[in-house]
C-alpha cells in the first residue's frame, strides 16, 4: 500500500558522488541517480528500454549514461541518443525519468505523476543542514514491509521495553498517554514524561545528578517521515532553559524498497556541544544500537505475523491507526485519479 | 495432513530450563513453553495478541510473561493482566494456551480441542525414564514433510541399504518379510532375521564370536511415534537369555514443524552395562550417524520427488500404506467433528 | 519454452568416468548417466520408480544400478530386475531411459520421443575431437533462463561493451551490420569488422604490429548450439593466409536445467601453435574471463527484467528475433504432434 504522488528519500546527499552511477530500488522500481557535469541531479529508471539491463552497470559519458550491454546511450532526459548499428533510433527508445531534488542533504524522488511534483510537499528536515545542529547520517535496511516500521515510530510506548537499556529506561514512557493531533498530511504526537531517570542513552553523552522531565513532540508525515523535537531538563528547572538539559532534533524517513523490504534513513541532531565530534559520534552510536533493537523486534514480529489472525488494537495504537487510515484515504484518492491523467 | 486431537512432543524435558522462555513451532504454530515458579508447565501461543510479536522475546515476571515490544503482560492462563497506558483491558486481550504435560522426559502439547486432551493417549515411552535403562536424548531437524520420515520408519528394508555400514549389515533384513498388525491408533511391525552377522553398530559396543538372530518389534502410533524392542542373541542361544546378546528399547517421535519441516526426537536405550557411560555414548553416537544417513536420503528423496508422477507401492510398503490410511481416516474424522464443538 | 525432440548436451565426455553414477538435470528431469562394463552409455531418469529416491545415491552392480534406499535393482534398459522381499516384480517397476550418444566429446541425451532420436540431428562440433585443433573444455552454470543466453550469443554487438577489455576492444564490432541467413534448424550470422585493433584476448596469445580485419561466422542451431569460425588477419594480408593471423573454431551449447537455470558447455579451439599447451590454456582462461562478464551482465539483466514492460526490439536484434520465432514454431509443431504418438 503505497502513495505515489509524493517525495521519497532515495539517498543521503553524500551517497551520490561525482561521476558515479548510484542505484537503489524504490517502490519496486530500480532507479539510477547521478549528477551532471553541471551538478544537476538526474534520476532515471535503472533499466535499459532495449533488453532491461541495469544502466548502472554501464558508464557515464558526459551528462549521458551508456548501457554496458549493447551500448545504447541515454541523455539526462531519458531519451536514447545513440544506438550502435541502428540507423534510425525509434521514438520509443527512452527511459523513464523522475523528478529529483536535494533538500537538506536528503535526495528525494517523486514516484507519481511528474506534473504534480511539488517542492512544497518536501518535509522540513531542517536539522539535516543547519549550522546550529550536528549529526552523523544513518541508514539501515529492513527485511520487513515499511508499515511495520511506521507503526513502531507511531507508538513510543515501545521505548520502555524494546529500548529499556538504551533510549528508554522507565516504564513511565509507556504509561504516559500522548496527545494525538491531525496535521496536514500527517499526525502529531506529543508525549510528556515527568520525573524519570535519564536514559542510558542520555547518560552516554551528558551527566545528570537527578531525575529529568522528558518530552517527545513529533510529526509523522506521508509517505513515512518523522520530524521530532525531543529532550528534557532536570526536574524543577524552568521550562525552555537549556542548562543541564538535552535538546535533540531528529529526522527519520522510511522508503519502501519492495512490498516486503524497506530503506530507513535517520539522524538525531544535537544543539549543545556541537564543537565536540565525540558527542556527535556517541549520539550516532547510541541510535544505531537502539535502531538495531527495533530491527530485531520488528523483523521477529514480521516473521511471526499470522495473516489469518487479527491484531488487537489497544489505546496505545491511536496514532498508528489514524496514520494507516490517512494513508488508506490517500491511496484511494490516487486510485480514483489515475496518475497519467 | 495432520491430526490435531493428539499429543505432539515439543521438547525434551531438559530443554525447558527454569526461568527460560522456550519456543518451538508445532503444526505451523509458534509455541512458548515455560515452567511456573511452582514448576507447572505452561504452553501458550508465542504470538502477542496485540501486534503479533513473539512473546519469547520478552521476559518472565513471576508466573507471567511480558511482551518485549509494548509491554503487555500475560498470566499463565493466557489472559492479559496488564497493558501499559491502557485503562481497561479488553476481554479479547488473551493468548491461546495448550494442554501440556511432561511424561517420561518428553514434553507433550495437545494441538486440538483442549476439552478432549486425554492423558490416556500418551505413548508408553517408559524407557525414557526408567532405572533399568540408559540412553542419551537425541534430536534432529528435517527439511522435509514428516510423512516421509514416517515412511522410512515403517519400512526397515532400508536398513540393508541406507544403513549397510551402520545399523544394518546384511541384505537379509530387507529379504525378511515382517508381520504387520493393526493395534489401537497404530501399526505393529514384527521382523525376525535369523543367522546374520552382527551389525557394525552392535560391534561398536559389544563383541561377538558368531552370527546372531536379530529381531525388531515396534508399534508405530499416531501422530508419529515409534516404540521399539530390538536386539538379538548369538545363533543357537536359548530364547530370552541375555548372555552375549543385545536388548534395546527405542522411543522416537516425529512432530511436524510446518508442512515441509519436521522435529525428530529420539533415543535408543540399553539394558546391559548401564553403569558404563561409554556404552551409552557409543550407542548414541551410532544412532546419530545412522540417522544422518536417513536424513540425507530422505532429504534427497524429497527434493527429487516429482509430484506429477506416482510412487509405485511394493510389498515392502504394506505398513506405511496401512499407516497412511489410518492417518487419513483420523484426519477425516476430525474434519467431520469440528475441533471447537 | 523447450523443444523436446532434439539432442541436448548433458556432459563433457570426461565427466562420465568409469563406474561412477553421474547425475545432471535437463529440462527439469534429473538424469543418471553411466557406462556399462562394455563402455556403452546409459541414461535413465535419476528417480527410483518406487519412492523417488535419486538412483545416483545408490551404486553400480555390473551393468545395473541399485537404489540406495530400499535396494531395487535396475538393468541398463530401466527394467527393475530385483526388489528385496518382493516375490513378483510388477511390470510397472521400471525407470524411463533416454537415447544417449557421445559425439565429438559431448554426451547428448534425446529428451523427446525416443523413436524419433536421429543421429543426423547431432551438430557438427568437429573441433571438439579433431587432431588439427586444440582446446580445453569449459562449463559454466547460469541462474537465468537459457533463452537470455541464446539472445546474448545471437547479438555480438555486446562484444564492444560487455567485452570491451577482453574479446572486443572496438565499437566497430557493434557498428558492423551482420548478415543474417536462415539455415536448417537455425540461423547463420556473418560479421566482418575491418581494420580494428586486435583485442586484448588476441594479444594474450599472439603479437601484432598493426590493425587486423576480423570476422565471425557462426550457425546458431536448435536447441541452443553455436558453431563458429572466427579470427582475422593483419590488415592488407591476402585472404586465407594464416601468417600472423588468428583462426579459431568454437563449439558452445546451452542446455536448460530448469525453467530458470542453464548449463553452458563451451570450447574455443585454435589451429596454430597446437603443440604449445600454454596457448591452449591462455585461450581457455581468456574465454572463462569473458564468459564471466557475460554471466554477470545476463544475471543482472534477468534480475532486473520487468515482466510487465516490453523489451524494445532494435536492428541489432534481428538474429535473436528470428531464432525465437524458429523456436516458437518448433515448439508449436511438437505440441500439435504429441511426443508419444
Amino acid at each position: 500500500m503505497w502513495v505515489r504522488n509524493c517525495w521519497y528519500v532515495i539517498a543521503w546527499d553524500h551517497e551520490i558522488s561525482d561521476n558515479a552511477l548510484f542505484t537503489r530500488t524504490v517502490l519496486d522500481e530500480p532507479i539510477l541517480v547521478y549528477r551532471t557535469e553541471g551538478s544537476e541531479l538526474v534520476a532515471m529508471q535503472d533499466r535499459c528500454c532495449h533488453r532491461h539491463a541495469p544502466l548502472s552497470r554501464g558508464r557515464r559519458e558526459g551528462d549521458c549514461v551508456r548501457c554496458g550491454y549493447h551500448g545504447l546511450k541515454f541523455a539526462a532526459d531519458g531519451v536514447c541518443v545513440e544506438a550502435p548499428g541502428v540507423a534510425t533510433i525509434p521514438v520509443k527508445a527512452r527511459v523513464r525519468t523522475y523528478p529529483v531534488v536535494a533538500h537538506n542533504k536528503w535526495i528525494f524522488v517523486w514516484m507519481g505523476d511528474p506534473s504534480r511534483a511539488d517542492r512544497a510537499l518536501l518535509p522540513d528536515n531542517f536539522s539535516c543542514d543547519h549550522p546550529d545542529w550536528r549529526y552523523k547520517p544513518g541508514y539501515v535496511h529492513y527485511d520487513t514491509p515499511y508499515l511495520l516500521v511506521c507503526d513502531n515510530l507511531l507508538d513510543f510506548s515501545h521505548l520502555s521495553y524494546v529500548h529499556e537499556g538504551t533510549l528508554g529506561g522507565s516504564t513511565a514512557i509507556a504509561q504516559a498517554v500522548p496527545r494525538i493531533e491531525k496535521v496536514p498530511r500527517g499526525i502529531r504526537v506529543t508525549r510528556h514524561v515527568p520525573d524519570v531517570p535519564p536514559s542510558a542513552f542520555w547518560k552516554s553523552f551528558q551527566s545528570f545528578d537527578r531525575n529529568v522531565d522528558r518530552y517527545f513532540i513529533y510529526d509523522f508525515l506521508l509517505p513515512g517521515t518523522l520530524l521530532m523535537k525531543s529532550g528534557g531538563a532536570p526536574v524543577g528547572q524552568a521550562e525552555g532553559e537549556l542548562r543541564g538539559g538535552v535538546q535533540l532534533h531528529s529526522c527519520q524517513t522510511l522508503t519502501p524498497e519492495t512490498a516486503t523490504t524497506t530503506h530507513y534513513f535517520f539522524q538525531q541532531s544535537h544543539r549543545s556541544s556541537i564543537a565536540d565530534p565525540a558527542v556527535t559520534e556517541t549520539i550516532y552510536r547510541g541510535l544505531v544500537t537502539a535502531f538495531e533493537e527495533d530491527r530485531e523486534m520488528i523483523t521477529a514480529q514480521y516473521l511471526n505475523t499470522d495473516p489469518e489472525a487479527r491484531m488487537l488494537p489497544l489505546a496505545m495504537d491511536a496514532a498508528l491507526v489514524q496514520y494507516r487510515r490517512l494513508l488508506q484515504e490517500e491511496v484511494e484518492r490516487e486510485q480514483r485519479a489515475p496518475l497519467s491523467a
